[in-house]
């Protein structure tokens, strides 16, 4: 397993680590197999989504804001609940494919840290598994 | 890992795969261990659900419409934001254990290719892994 | 495999598990790995998020409710397709990895079977794989 760090710099961001996993895999020598991205956070989390048109990410969060806004009825007194909320929806872990010493992406797919409560300094932990 | 090739029907649709995983498994040979089911998409996602009554995919169609609808502070230009939403809610993938050379799935359970923005010729990958 | 029965108490609940899962890696004597936890229930998932202050975990269900309520174009007969819904939203597995015959997680985040048609007896099952 291997701890990369990241920095953001917004409160709200999606943050490309597709390269930096790659890198990981490629340091593991495993050709075939299973890569397993996981965020060590309860206000950040990790999701695939497009990778071309910056506007998606940015339409992402909006949707997001608007589905998981702030309510009268939090109790949490940081006053963080909606990136709470928001990291449980997106999910902590994803899993892609190896083949080839390669991740196996769809043509439009990016993995992304998706930070919700920065700027701060996260932790995205990389785990490659041999098939 | 197998490549399956998915033609959807309509704009919305969740199609029922567990068959053509539990083929897939089966074809593997392995008896014990996990199944994973990546979506290489970024319209369309993978979920765990009812897979008796139809009007509960139905009902998390219109759910998840309700949702993430389309927004004016959205800029992605080909206006398909909500179902790029819609994926990232979903997860681009799930995961299954295997036993006896069968996939063990609640007994409610089915595993669905959500569609958000079809119809398109989808794919799923399916990868099993020995334990 | 180990299966795990959960009693949920409450209508909506999010109930920690993550001391049973870690006594299932303990028994497993897998020292680097992977874990993985699985709810085999299709109103009912698995999330990871705050461990510490109970009030995230409300939050979380407020959110969630205001996010997926009942709707009158909802057709499902029996009347729990917001629990449908919600546990797509949390989704029905997740990852964690295993060091030192440790479940790494980070320093706020808990495992939780997040129950949203209860109170039943729930079940999870949790699957331990070296590294």
């Amino acid at each position: 397993m291997e701890r990369l760090t990241i920095t953001t710099r917004s409160h709200e961001e999606m943050v490309d680590i597709t390269s930096a996993v790659q890198e990981v895999v490629s340091r593991s020598g495993v050709r075939d197999g299973m890569c397993c991205i996981f965020a060590p956070h309860t206000t950040a989390g990790v999701t695939l989504n497009e990778n071309w048109d910056p506007d998606v990410r940015h339409d992402l969060l909006v949707s997001l804001d608007d589905m998981a806004p702030a309510s009268p009825q939090h109790r949490h007194a940081e006053g963080n609940s909606p990136a709470h909320v928001k990291a449980s929806l997106c999910g902590s872990s994803a899993i892609v494919f190896i083949e080839d010493g390669r991740l196996q992406l769809g043509r439009w797919q990016g993995i992304y840290l998706a930070e919700f409560d920065g700027p701060r300094r996260r932790q995205v932990w990389v785990k490659v598994v041999s098939a």
